[in-house]
């Protein structure tokens, strides 16, 4: 199963809005005979792709999924019924399928006779996709907030100059971040102050081999994006998400522009409006890259699912800091977060940590 | 050298104005004969408790001590002396002594015929011993910057509250470090807005056995410590500096007061006059506790040797930030650390650094 989720990883960034999903065929002997990953949307699915590579040998044989097969026709053949067509005789699943179109597969192979065991390093198959699962979840994409920032949570000096607070490793992991994600999100803030490109460039690929995230900015009034700015380049999709009421004639034949409806309170746009427009258009997993007032508002819409901090050795004193306005005002409001992994990126160090439901237990 | 620098450790918070000093005597077998560190200021050497620990199988014998012996008779006799009366044959010491009055003793012993080794473990005895070289190089106390903040770098949030935003092992940690310290500042906003008492509680220890810094309140305008205040309690001595010029009237008989000039630019006190005043107090390291106000003012003086970060894994997106004006506008400005050690702490992450004195090359 660690080699499927291996397997599974080599997805990530292509497949949405499918899962990434990783597949090991074992012969009746328990030797490996195939392996397969689900590599882009509308390609076959990891199974597939193992049977194959195992032919006959699958016959009385083991298949290893990250993911229970799926039970429908969808772009492609059902997974279980290729299985059992395949003559495999056991299947060995992490994670249930969530989906109610795709659900199912396990009972049709048990049905079918197949021996079926379900939950094998499912927490750790689960966290290889965990932005899709979020996404079926919840039905809105997976929201992951990036911020690079000094030690005293400034993003920039007090006049504006901020390159570069973060390391070249720091920044070399956002663009794998960037390369991850369906979609990266600025807010006109940043794309006035940095006319951010906004691409992902990953080091030992191509640009044509990188995925490119589709690149949003949320620029309410339609102020902030103009011709020229580098977002607007051809080397990725572009949206440009304005107010219903603003006159954005002026970006006719530069972006596709979507109009949603204005915050209810504070600055800037409906926040779930935002992302539902988004998944509708097939985007699973979202890199909001700022600033702050634009990270303020999607906490404050409580639409944050993960937060990757970049935090450089660095002290300003002064300067425009992390995160704006959230709607909290005092400490027993206060966003509590587990911190889940922490890493040296050369001189900076990482960050991953999760927004928790509950707050502390009272101290003193 | 490693079980001298042990030793050593044991002497922090209680030796200042002298260094933590270590030694192990080994008879003339190599076998351990006796074990000493110096326990407090105007008390016996580490090498005269050793040296009595070994009796007559001193002769011989090994000396291991972290610092150079000294060479002077003080408030004890010289322990270079003291070694070669003993009988020892080898002296091996990690550090030497850099003070004017106290050097030599390495001469001394060879002199005498002793075989004198140095530098054994220098670094690990150095950092074991770093406030108290630092004040020696510089003829000011070593400075250790602590601050506990959110990952947005909020020490509070909007109204003010605070409790708390860093774990209980966090709070502990910082007992620990108000123990290490001869002195621990805060400055009139922290005064006013939170009524510290400053005092170190160190958890198995009872109050009477733990060193309590000097609290000093730095209150430039003589109008945040009020009588009642819980920092003039009597669990530690009280020092409120004070500008020259302030009227402290309402301070007499509640705490010793300093009178210091005024900063050239900006707020508050002249930090190298209030270094200087505590120098000439015995004190030799001293805990800056903040808040942002006074800790910029301590930077833009480049009065920090040392910094300890309590991050807390919470948002806040409202509220005071961490550091205030350090003098720094622009990013070429940025003062960069080195991370020298991170740690998880409950919750919470330590991240300590050391300010580098040279700017990060340009990068692209």
């Amino acid at each position: 199963m660690s080699r499927a989720i291996e397997l599974a990883a080599r997805g990530i960034g292509h497949t949405s809005p499918n899962p990434v999903v990783g597949c090991v065929v074992l012969d009746s002997a328990g030797r490996t005979a195939g392996e397969g990953w689900h590599q882009r949307a509308g390609g076959p699915h990891a199974e597939i792709h193992a049977l194959r590579a195992a032919g006959e040998r699958a016959r009385g044989g083991t298949a290893i999924v990250t993911l229970e097969p799926c039970n429908h026709t969808g772009r492609t053949g059902a997974c279980a019924q290729a299985l059992i067509d395949a003559g495999i005789a056991r299947v060995v699943y992490a994670v249930a399928d969530p989906t109610p179109t795709a659900t199912g597969g396990a009972a049709t192979l048990a049905g079918a006779g197949l021996d079926v065991e379900a939950g094998l390093l499912a927490g750790t198959a689960a966290a290889g996709n965990e932005a899709w699962l979020t996404s079926v979840l919840l039905g809105r994409p997976f929201v992951l907030w990036k911020y690079a920032a000094t030690l005293d949570g400034r993003i920039a000096a007090a006049d504006g100059t901020s390159r570069w607070i973060s390391s070249a490793e720091s920044r070399a992991d956002v663009h794998r971040l960037r390369a991850a994600a369906d979609a990266v999100i600025v807010g006109s803030g940043t794309a006035r102050a940095d006319d951010p490109q906004l691409g992902a460039r990953v080091s030992g690929l191509a640009d044509t081999e990188v995925s490119q995230p589709l690149r949003v900015v949320v620029d309410s009034g339609a102020a902030a994006v103009k011709a020229g700015a580098r977002v607007l380049d051809g080397t990725a999709p572009t949206l440009i998400a304005v107010a219903e009421d603003a006159d954005a004639a002026h970006l006719d034949g530069l972006a596709p522009i979507v109009r949603l409806p204005r915050a209810a309170e504070g600055p800037g746009l409906h926040i779930p409006a935002l992302l539902q427009a988004l998944y509708e258009r097939e985007v699973r997993s979202v890199l909001l890259e700022g600033g702050p007032t634009l990270a303020g508002a999607f906490f404050a819409a409580k639409a944050v699912d993960k937060v990757i901090g970049y935090l450089a050795p660095v002290l300003l004193g002064s300067g425009p800091v992390t995160l704006g306005d959230a709607g909290i005002t005092t400490i027993a409001q206060a966003l509590r977060l587990d911190v889940t992994d922490t890493a040296r990126l050369g001189p900076d160090l990482r960050i991953t940590a999760t927004p928790v439901r509950h707050t502390r237990p009272e101290e003193n």
